[in-house]
Protein backbone atom coordinates (compact mmCIF):
# COMPACT_ATOMS: atom_id res chain seq x y z
CA UNK A 1 0.00 0.00 0.00
CA UNK A 2 1.25 3.43 -0.70
CA UNK A 3 2.32 6.10 1.79
CA UNK A 4 1.03 9.31 0.73
CA UNK A 5 3.71 11.82 0.15
CA UNK A 6 4.28 15.29 1.34
CA UNK A 7 5.46 18.60 -0.55
CA UNK A 8 7.83 21.29 1.28
CA UNK A 9 7.98 24.74 1.16
CA UNK A 10 11.06 25.71 -0.93
CA UNK A 11 12.02 28.52 0.36
CA UNK A 12 13.40 30.86 -2.36
CA UNK A 13 16.27 33.61 -2.96
CA UNK A 14 13.91 35.95 -2.19
CA UNK A 15 13.06 35.33 1.43
CA UNK A 16 16.46 36.22 2.55
CA UNK A 17 15.54 39.66 1.88
CA UNK A 18 13.05 39.70 4.75
CA UNK A 19 13.77 41.69 8.03
CA UNK A 20 11.26 40.82 11.06
CA UNK A 21 11.90 43.37 13.86
CA UNK A 22 10.68 43.35 16.88
CA UNK A 23 10.36 46.61 18.75
CA UNK A 24 10.50 46.75 22.31
CA UNK A 25 9.55 43.28 23.11
CA UNK A 26 8.86 42.65 26.83
CA UNK A 27 8.53 38.98 26.95
CA UNK A 28 11.84 36.69 25.78
CA UNK A 29 8.73 34.22 25.31
CA UNK A 30 7.07 35.78 22.62
CA UNK A 31 10.94 36.29 20.62
CA UNK A 32 11.53 33.04 20.96
CA UNK A 33 8.11 32.50 19.47
CA UNK A 34 8.59 34.96 16.71
CA UNK A 35 11.96 33.17 15.75
CA UNK A 36 10.26 29.78 15.68
CA UNK A 37 7.50 30.82 13.25
CA UNK A 38 10.04 32.78 11.11
CA UNK A 39 12.08 29.33 10.54
CA UNK A 40 9.38 27.60 10.12
CA UNK A 41 8.69 29.89 6.90
CA UNK A 42 11.88 30.24 5.58
CA UNK A 43 12.47 33.78 7.23
CA UNK A 44 15.51 33.59 8.82
CA UNK A 45 16.54 37.37 9.80
CA UNK A 46 15.46 38.49 12.73
CA UNK A 47 16.29 42.28 14.32
CA UNK A 48 15.28 43.35 17.79
CA UNK A 49 14.98 46.93 19.24
CA UNK A 50 15.82 47.42 22.79
CA UNK A 51 14.46 44.43 24.00
CA UNK A 52 13.97 43.34 28.00
CA UNK A 53 17.91 42.78 27.62
CA UNK A 54 19.04 40.58 30.21
CA UNK A 55 16.00 37.88 29.42
CA UNK A 56 16.43 38.55 25.97
CA UNK A 57 20.10 37.77 25.86
CA UNK A 58 19.77 34.53 28.08
CA UNK A 59 17.16 33.10 25.71
CA UNK A 60 19.48 33.48 22.72
CA UNK A 61 22.30 31.61 24.66
CA UNK A 62 19.90 29.10 25.96
CA UNK A 63 20.60 25.86 25.06
CA UNK A 64 18.08 24.75 22.20
CA UNK A 65 18.05 28.52 21.01
CA UNK A 66 17.01 28.21 17.35
CA UNK A 67 19.02 29.57 14.32
CA UNK A 68 17.39 32.39 13.93
CA UNK A 69 17.57 33.56 17.56
CA UNK A 70 20.84 33.01 18.11
CA UNK A 71 21.16 34.85 14.74
CA UNK A 72 19.18 37.27 15.54
CA UNK A 73 20.82 41.25 15.37
CA UNK A 74 20.02 43.97 18.11
CA UNK A 75 19.59 47.50 17.70
CA UNK A 76 18.79 50.66 19.72
CA UNK A 77 16.39 52.45 17.31
CA UNK A 78 14.44 51.82 14.59
CA UNK A 79 16.26 53.89 12.74
CA UNK A 80 19.73 51.69 12.61
CA UNK A 81 16.75 48.82 12.37
CA UNK A 82 15.66 49.19 9.05
CA UNK A 83 18.30 51.52 7.63
CA UNK A 84 18.90 48.83 4.79
CA UNK A 85 15.91 48.32 3.74
CA UNK A 86 14.16 49.81 0.83
CA UNK A 87 10.33 49.19 2.44
CA UNK A 88 8.98 49.69 5.87
CA UNK A 89 5.92 48.27 7.04
CA UNK A 90 4.30 48.21 10.59
CA UNK A 91 1.85 45.97 11.57
CA UNK A 92 -0.80 47.15 13.73
CA UNK A 93 -4.18 45.95 15.42
CA UNK A 94 -5.56 49.71 15.00
CA UNK A 95 -8.41 49.52 17.17
CA UNK A 96 -9.57 52.53 17.55
CA UNK A 97 -6.53 54.56 16.68
CA UNK A 98 -6.72 57.40 14.09
CA UNK A 99 -4.50 56.22 11.34
CA UNK A 100 -1.84 58.68 9.07
CA UNK A 101 -0.63 55.88 7.26
CA UNK A 102 -2.32 53.95 4.06
CA UNK A 103 -3.27 50.49 5.90
CA UNK A 104 -3.61 47.02 4.03
CA UNK A 105 -4.94 43.95 4.35
CA UNK A 106 -2.46 41.00 5.20
CA UNK A 107 -3.53 39.32 1.77
CA UNK A 108 -2.86 42.02 -0.23
CA UNK A 109 0.26 44.53 1.40
CA UNK A 110 2.14 40.16 1.68
CA UNK A 111 1.80 40.30 -2.15
CA UNK A 112 3.46 43.40 -2.14
CA UNK A 113 5.98 43.07 0.04
CA UNK A 114 6.73 39.61 -1.88
CA UNK A 115 7.00 41.93 -5.21
CA UNK A 116 9.17 44.00 -3.21
CA UNK A 117 11.67 41.41 -1.91
CA UNK A 118 12.97 40.10 -5.55
CA UNK A 119 15.07 42.79 -5.98
CA UNK A 120 15.10 44.69 -2.45
CA UNK A 121 15.14 44.34 1.23
CA UNK A 122 12.17 44.68 2.91
CA UNK A 123 11.39 45.54 6.76
CA UNK A 124 8.60 43.86 9.06
CA UNK A 125 7.70 45.55 12.22
CA UNK A 126 5.94 44.30 15.16
CA UNK A 127 5.40 46.82 18.37
CA UNK A 128 5.63 45.62 22.06
CA UNK A 129 3.16 43.07 23.18
CA UNK A 130 0.81 45.93 25.34
CA UNK A 131 1.17 49.08 22.94
CA UNK A 132 1.80 47.76 19.37
CA UNK A 133 4.15 50.24 17.70
CA UNK A 134 4.31 53.67 18.92
CA UNK A 135 3.49 56.90 16.86
CA UNK A 136 7.78 57.44 16.62
CA UNK A 137 8.43 53.74 15.44
CA UNK A 138 5.16 54.07 12.67
CA UNK A 139 6.68 57.75 11.34
CA UNK A 140 9.35 55.02 10.02
CA UNK A 141 7.20 53.14 7.94
CA UNK A 142 5.83 53.01 4.56
CA UNK A 143 2.92 52.07 5.26
CA UNK A 144 0.96 49.43 7.84
CA UNK A 145 -0.35 46.07 7.63
CA UNK A 146 -3.07 44.38 9.85
CA UNK A 147 -4.50 40.96 9.80
CA UNK A 148 -8.17 40.85 9.83
CA UNK A 149 -9.53 39.48 12.75
CA UNK A 150 -13.15 39.87 14.82
CA UNK A 151 -14.31 42.78 15.50
CA UNK A 152 -14.99 41.98 19.51
CA UNK A 153 -11.51 40.25 19.37
CA UNK A 154 -8.65 42.01 17.82
CA UNK A 155 -5.35 41.92 19.99
CA UNK A 156 -3.18 38.67 18.76
CA UNK A 157 -1.08 37.38 20.64
CA UNK A 158 2.45 38.35 19.28
CA UNK A 159 3.83 35.23 18.47
CA UNK A 160 0.58 34.06 16.56
CA UNK A 161 0.66 37.36 14.42
CA UNK A 162 4.30 36.99 13.30
CA UNK A 163 2.83 33.10 12.38
CA UNK A 164 0.19 34.09 10.22
CA UNK A 165 2.17 36.93 8.59
CA UNK A 166 5.01 34.36 7.60
CA UNK A 167 2.47 31.82 6.63
CA UNK A 168 1.14 34.75 4.27
CA UNK A 169 4.45 35.73 2.69
CA UNK A 170 5.40 32.19 2.40
CA UNK A 171 1.35 31.30 1.15
CA UNK A 172 1.30 32.17 -2.71
CA UNK A 173 5.50 32.05 -2.80
CA UNK A 174 5.49 28.59 -3.90
CA UNK A 175 2.93 26.74 -6.50
CA UNK A 176 0.90 23.80 -4.32
CA UNK A 177 1.13 20.31 -5.18
CA UNK A 178 -2.04 18.52 -6.16
CA UNK A 179 -2.66 15.63 -3.39
CA UNK A 180 -2.80 12.13 -4.23
CA UNK A 181 -6.60 11.53 -5.02
CA UNK A 182 -7.82 7.68 -4.13
CA UNK A 183 -8.23 6.08 -7.07
CA UNK A 184 -11.81 4.40 -7.20
CA UNK A 185 -11.65 0.08 -7.06
CA UNK A 186 -12.46 -1.01 -10.69
CA UNK A 187 -16.02 -1.89 -10.76
CA UNK A 188 -14.75 -6.03 -11.32
CA UNK A 189 -13.74 -5.79 -7.70
CA UNK A 190 -16.37 -3.95 -6.76
CA UNK A 191 -18.95 -6.37 -7.89
CA UNK A 192 -16.90 -9.25 -6.47
CA UNK A 193 -17.09 -7.51 -3.12
CA UNK A 194 -21.05 -7.29 -3.46
CA UNK A 195 -21.46 -10.77 -4.47
CA UNK A 196 -19.32 -11.89 -1.09
CA UNK A 197 -21.88 -9.68 0.60
CA UNK A 198 -25.29 -11.02 -0.41
CA UNK A 199 -23.90 -14.15 0.35
CA UNK A 200 -23.38 -12.90 3.92
CA UNK A 201 -26.84 -11.28 3.97
CA UNK A 202 -28.51 -14.64 2.51
CA UNK A 203 -26.75 -17.07 5.45
CA UNK A 204 -27.11 -14.33 7.84
CA UNK A 205 -31.02 -13.72 7.21
CA UNK A 206 -30.28 -10.45 6.30
CA UNK A 207 -32.67 -11.15 2.80
CA UNK A 208 -36.35 -12.11 3.36
CA UNK A 209 -37.18 -15.01 0.13
CA UNK A 210 -39.84 -12.32 -0.92
CA UNK A 211 -37.85 -9.33 -1.65
CA UNK A 212 -34.49 -11.00 -2.50
CA UNK A 213 -34.77 -9.33 -5.98
CA UNK A 214 -35.20 -5.72 -4.97
CA UNK A 215 -32.66 -6.22 -1.77
CA UNK A 216 -30.17 -7.12 -4.40
CA UNK A 217 -30.06 -4.05 -6.37
CA UNK A 218 -30.51 -2.27 -3.23
CA UNK A 219 -27.33 -3.46 -1.99
CA UNK A 220 -25.31 -3.05 -5.22
CA UNK A 221 -26.12 0.23 -5.51
CA UNK A 222 -25.24 1.08 -1.70
CA UNK A 223 -22.26 -0.63 -2.04
CA UNK A 224 -21.28 2.38 -5.00
CA UNK A 225 -22.46 4.86 -3.48
CA UNK A 226 -19.75 4.35 -0.81
CA UNK A 227 -16.34 4.70 -3.75
CA UNK A 228 -14.32 1.74 -2.43
CA UNK A 229 -10.65 3.04 -2.95
CA UNK A 230 -8.49 0.96 -5.33
CA UNK A 231 -6.11 0.44 -2.24
CA UNK A 232 -8.73 -0.96 0.03
CA UNK A 233 -10.14 -3.12 -2.41
CA UNK A 234 -8.04 -6.34 -1.48
CA UNK A 235 -8.48 -5.75 2.79
CA UNK A 236 -12.45 -5.37 2.18
CA UNK A 237 -12.44 -8.21 -0.05
CA UNK A 238 -10.64 -10.17 2.26
CA UNK A 239 -13.31 -9.28 5.00
CA UNK A 240 -15.83 -10.19 3.42
CA UNK A 241 -15.16 -13.47 2.05
CA UNK A 242 -14.04 -14.51 5.61
CA UNK A 243 -17.15 -13.53 7.23
CA UNK A 244 -19.32 -14.96 4.47
CA UNK A 245 -17.08 -18.40 5.07
CA UNK A 246 -18.03 -18.60 8.77
CA UNK A 247 -21.52 -18.02 8.03
CA UNK A 248 -21.43 -20.89 5.23
CA UNK A 249 -20.43 -23.26 8.06
CA UNK A 250 -23.22 -26.06 8.63
CA UNK A 251 -25.80 -25.38 11.37
CA UNK A 252 -25.54 -27.58 14.35
CA UNK B 1 -5.33 64.17 5.74
CA UNK B 2 -8.17 62.06 5.84
CA UNK B 3 -7.56 58.28 8.95
CA UNK B 4 -7.45 54.99 7.20
CA UNK B 5 -10.36 52.77 8.17
CA UNK B 6 -10.13 49.17 8.96
CA UNK B 7 -12.55 46.38 8.09
CA UNK B 8 -13.41 43.75 10.17
CA UNK B 9 -13.69 39.85 9.80
CA UNK B 10 -17.39 39.01 9.05
CA UNK B 11 -18.38 35.82 11.05
CA UNK B 12 -20.77 33.69 8.73
CA UNK B 13 -22.82 31.34 10.34
CA UNK B 14 -20.94 28.59 9.27
CA UNK B 15 -17.74 29.98 11.31
CA UNK B 16 -20.18 28.31 13.88
CA UNK B 17 -20.13 24.42 12.97
CA UNK B 18 -16.59 24.21 13.39
CA UNK B 19 -14.90 22.45 16.34
CA UNK B 20 -11.69 22.34 17.27
CA UNK B 21 -10.42 19.52 19.11
CA UNK B 22 -7.02 19.64 21.38
CA UNK B 23 -6.30 15.82 21.79
CA UNK B 24 -3.59 15.16 25.12
CA UNK B 25 -2.78 18.73 25.09
CA UNK B 26 0.29 19.25 27.76
CA UNK B 27 0.64 22.66 28.70
CA UNK B 28 -2.53 24.52 29.71
CA UNK B 29 -0.83 28.23 27.94
CA UNK B 30 -1.21 26.10 24.71
CA UNK B 31 -5.06 26.00 25.21
CA UNK B 32 -5.34 29.13 25.82
CA UNK B 33 -3.37 30.10 22.88
CA UNK B 34 -5.63 28.22 20.52
CA UNK B 35 -8.82 30.16 22.19
CA UNK B 36 -7.23 32.88 21.59
CA UNK B 37 -6.53 32.80 17.73
CA UNK B 38 -9.77 31.20 17.74
CA UNK B 39 -11.46 33.91 19.11
CA UNK B 40 -9.76 36.37 16.91
CA UNK B 41 -10.83 34.45 13.59
CA UNK B 42 -14.20 33.82 14.55
CA UNK B 43 -14.21 30.26 15.49
CA UNK B 44 -15.52 29.76 18.90
CA UNK B 45 -16.20 26.44 19.79
CA UNK B 46 -13.49 24.24 21.40
CA UNK B 47 -13.10 20.97 22.72
CA UNK B 48 -10.45 19.20 24.44
CA UNK B 49 -9.62 15.60 25.00
CA UNK B 50 -7.85 14.56 27.51
CA UNK B 51 -6.23 17.67 28.84
CA UNK B 52 -3.49 17.42 31.80
CA UNK B 53 -6.72 17.74 33.75
CA UNK B 54 -6.16 20.23 37.37
CA UNK B 55 -3.74 22.71 35.50
CA UNK B 56 -6.68 22.95 32.27
CA UNK B 57 -9.39 23.58 34.81
CA UNK B 58 -7.20 26.19 36.64
CA UNK B 59 -6.46 28.03 33.24
CA UNK B 60 -10.25 27.78 31.97
CA UNK B 61 -11.83 29.48 35.19
CA UNK B 62 -8.89 31.99 35.93
CA UNK B 63 -9.66 35.83 36.10
CA UNK B 64 -8.95 36.90 32.19
CA UNK B 65 -9.69 33.63 30.64
CA UNK B 66 -11.29 34.19 27.17
CA UNK B 67 -15.14 33.44 26.52
CA UNK B 68 -13.90 30.47 23.94
CA UNK B 69 -11.24 28.64 26.97
CA UNK B 70 -14.47 29.22 29.47
CA UNK B 71 -17.02 27.65 27.53
CA UNK B 72 -14.34 24.71 26.20
CA UNK B 73 -16.04 21.01 26.43
CA UNK B 74 -13.99 18.43 27.81
CA UNK B 75 -13.83 14.74 26.44
CA UNK B 76 -12.78 11.75 27.62
CA UNK B 77 -12.16 9.94 23.87
CA UNK B 78 -11.83 11.40 20.53
CA UNK B 79 -15.29 9.19 18.98
CA UNK B 80 -16.94 11.20 21.87
CA UNK B 81 -15.29 14.36 21.01
CA UNK B 82 -16.32 14.15 17.17
CA UNK B 83 -19.25 12.33 17.73
CA UNK B 84 -21.58 14.78 15.82
CA UNK B 85 -19.28 15.78 13.11
CA UNK B 86 -19.89 14.29 10.00
CA UNK B 87 -15.97 15.37 9.37
CA UNK B 88 -13.08 14.58 10.99
CA UNK B 89 -9.90 16.11 10.06
CA UNK B 90 -6.55 15.47 11.52
CA UNK B 91 -3.30 18.01 11.53
CA UNK B 92 0.22 16.45 11.05
CA UNK B 93 3.68 17.61 10.71
CA UNK B 94 4.23 14.58 8.71
CA UNK B 95 7.63 14.19 9.57
CA UNK B 96 9.52 11.01 8.61
CA UNK B 97 6.11 8.23 9.34
CA UNK B 98 3.87 7.01 6.64
CA UNK B 99 0.58 8.21 6.24
CA UNK B 100 -2.49 6.39 5.67
CA UNK B 101 -4.80 8.93 4.95
CA UNK B 102 -5.20 11.30 2.15
CA UNK B 103 -3.23 14.46 2.70
CA UNK B 104 -3.74 18.06 1.85
CA UNK B 105 -1.88 21.31 2.27
CA UNK B 106 -3.62 24.06 4.14
CA UNK B 107 -4.91 25.65 1.57
CA UNK B 108 -6.47 23.23 -0.53
CA UNK B 109 -7.74 21.28 2.83
CA UNK B 110 -9.17 24.31 4.55
CA UNK B 111 -10.90 25.01 1.47
CA UNK B 112 -12.86 21.84 1.33
CA UNK B 113 -13.61 22.41 4.61
CA UNK B 114 -15.29 25.34 4.45
CA UNK B 115 -17.45 24.03 1.98
CA UNK B 116 -18.65 21.29 4.16
CA UNK B 117 -18.81 23.93 7.52
CA UNK B 118 -21.95 25.31 4.93
CA UNK B 119 -24.32 22.34 6.33
CA UNK B 120 -21.89 20.24 8.55
CA UNK B 121 -20.02 20.41 11.61
CA UNK B 122 -16.51 19.49 11.32
CA UNK B 123 -14.10 18.87 13.68
CA UNK B 124 -10.21 19.77 13.12
CA UNK B 125 -8.06 17.68 15.35
CA UNK B 126 -4.41 18.95 17.06
CA UNK B 127 -2.42 16.47 18.56
CA UNK B 128 -0.21 16.63 21.95
CA UNK B 129 2.90 19.47 21.29
CA UNK B 130 5.42 16.52 21.61
CA UNK B 131 4.08 13.33 19.71
CA UNK B 132 1.36 15.02 17.58
CA UNK B 133 -1.80 12.57 16.77
CA UNK B 134 -1.18 9.39 17.97
CA UNK B 135 -2.33 6.52 15.08
CA UNK B 136 -5.63 5.76 17.40
CA UNK B 137 -7.11 8.88 16.95
CA UNK B 138 -5.93 9.22 13.39
CA UNK B 139 -8.11 6.35 12.64
CA UNK B 140 -11.25 8.65 13.27
CA UNK B 141 -10.00 11.08 10.84
CA UNK B 142 -11.07 11.19 7.30
CA UNK B 143 -8.27 12.75 5.77
CA UNK B 144 -4.91 14.82 7.12
CA UNK B 145 -4.22 18.50 6.64
CA UNK B 146 -0.68 20.00 7.32
CA UNK B 147 1.13 23.39 7.17
CA UNK B 148 3.50 23.05 4.17
CA UNK B 149 7.20 24.71 6.35
CA UNK B 150 10.49 24.27 5.52
CA UNK B 151 11.96 20.57 5.08
CA UNK B 152 14.70 21.72 8.18
CA UNK B 153 12.02 22.82 10.40
CA UNK B 154 9.13 21.21 10.19
CA UNK B 155 7.43 20.98 13.82
CA UNK B 156 5.26 24.33 14.83
CA UNK B 157 4.05 25.76 18.23
CA UNK B 158 0.59 24.68 18.73
CA UNK B 159 -0.62 28.12 19.56
CA UNK B 160 0.93 28.97 16.04
CA UNK B 161 -0.26 26.17 14.38
CA UNK B 162 -3.98 26.52 15.14
CA UNK B 163 -3.47 30.38 14.41
CA UNK B 164 -2.49 29.75 11.18
CA UNK B 165 -5.17 27.47 10.70
CA UNK B 166 -7.73 29.56 11.88
CA UNK B 167 -6.67 32.12 9.52
CA UNK B 168 -6.43 29.87 6.49
CA UNK B 169 -9.96 29.04 7.28
CA UNK B 170 -11.31 32.76 7.72
CA UNK B 171 -9.43 33.49 4.68
CA UNK B 172 -10.47 30.96 2.33
CA UNK B 173 -14.17 32.01 3.11
CA UNK B 174 -14.90 32.55 -0.92
CA UNK B 175 -12.81 30.69 -2.73
CA UNK B 176 -15.01 27.71 -4.25
CA UNK B 177 -13.90 24.03 -3.57
CA UNK B 178 -14.80 20.98 -5.57
CA UNK B 179 -18.45 20.00 -3.83
CA UNK B 180 -18.42 16.94 -2.12
CA UNK B 181 -21.62 15.05 -3.37
CA UNK B 182 -22.93 13.10 -1.27
CA UNK B 183 -23.65 14.08 2.76
CA UNK B 184 -21.09 11.99 5.36
CA UNK B 185 -22.82 10.02 7.73
CA UNK B 186 -21.49 11.23 11.57
CA UNK B 187 -18.95 10.17 13.18
CA UNK B 188 -20.95 8.38 16.07
CA UNK B 189 -22.58 6.05 13.06
CA UNK B 190 -19.48 5.59 11.63
CA UNK B 191 -18.12 4.35 14.63
CA UNK B 192 -21.07 1.91 15.44
CA UNK B 193 -20.67 0.25 11.97
CA UNK B 194 -17.05 0.17 12.63
CA UNK B 195 -17.32 -1.41 16.43
CA UNK B 196 -20.12 -4.06 14.84
CA UNK B 197 -17.85 -4.61 11.46
CA UNK B 198 -14.97 -5.43 14.19
CA UNK B 199 -17.68 -7.61 16.21
CA UNK B 200 -18.26 -9.67 12.77
CA UNK B 201 -14.39 -9.92 12.31
CA UNK B 202 -13.44 -10.74 15.65
CA UNK B 203 -16.26 -13.41 15.12
CA UNK B 204 -15.02 -14.98 12.44
CA UNK B 205 -12.08 -15.45 12.78
CA UNK B 206 -10.60 -12.54 10.77
CA UNK B 207 -8.74 -11.16 13.42
CA UNK B 208 -5.90 -13.06 15.20
CA UNK B 209 -5.32 -11.99 19.05
CA UNK B 210 -1.82 -11.27 17.89
CA UNK B 211 -2.23 -8.41 15.60
CA UNK B 212 -5.99 -7.36 17.22
CA UNK B 213 -4.96 -4.22 18.04
CA UNK B 214 -3.35 -3.36 14.57
CA UNK B 215 -6.23 -4.63 12.70
CA UNK B 216 -9.03 -2.73 14.85
CA UNK B 217 -7.01 0.37 13.87
CA UNK B 218 -6.50 -0.37 10.46
CA UNK B 219 -10.39 -0.94 10.12
CA UNK B 220 -11.24 1.75 11.40
CA UNK B 221 -9.24 3.43 8.44
CA UNK B 222 -10.65 1.41 6.26
CA UNK B 223 -14.40 2.71 7.00
CA UNK B 224 -12.97 6.39 7.27
CA UNK B 225 -11.93 5.92 4.05
CA UNK B 226 -15.23 4.84 2.36
CA UNK B 227 -16.99 8.26 2.92
CA UNK B 228 -19.96 6.32 4.09
CA UNK B 229 -22.88 8.56 2.74
CA UNK B 230 -25.83 9.63 5.40
CA UNK B 231 -28.75 8.30 3.76
CA UNK B 232 -27.03 5.06 3.45
CA UNK B 233 -25.77 4.65 7.31
CA UNK B 234 -28.86 3.04 8.71
CA UNK B 235 -28.85 0.60 5.78
CA UNK B 236 -24.77 -0.54 6.82
CA UNK B 237 -25.94 -0.33 10.38
CA UNK B 238 -28.81 -2.86 9.95
CA UNK B 239 -26.51 -5.41 7.99
CA UNK B 240 -23.65 -5.35 10.48
CA UNK B 241 -26.10 -5.63 12.95
CA UNK B 242 -27.32 -8.59 11.28
CA UNK B 243 -24.18 -10.41 10.31
CA UNK B 244 -22.86 -9.90 13.60
CA UNK B 245 -25.69 -11.17 16.04
CA UNK B 246 -25.53 -14.18 13.23
CA UNK B 247 -21.99 -14.72 13.28
CA UNK B 248 -22.31 -14.60 17.57
CA UNK B 249 -24.81 -17.07 17.08
CA UNK B 250 -23.46 -20.32 19.50
CA UNK B 251 -20.81 -22.91 17.82
CA UNK B 252 -22.78 -26.74 17.45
Amino acid sequence: MAAFKISFLPTPPEFARLRVVLVSTRNPLNIGAAARAMSNFGFLHLRVVNPYAVAFRRARSAVGASAVLTAAEEFSSVAEAVADCTLVVGTTAVGHRELQHPLRGLKEGASLMRKQLRTERVALLFGSEKFGLSNADLSHCHWLMHIPTREEHISMNLGQAVAVCMYELARSAKTVARPEKLKRAKAAEVERFTTLLMEALHASGYVKPKTAAGTEEKVRRLVRRLTLPQRDAEMWLGIARQIAWKLRQPEP
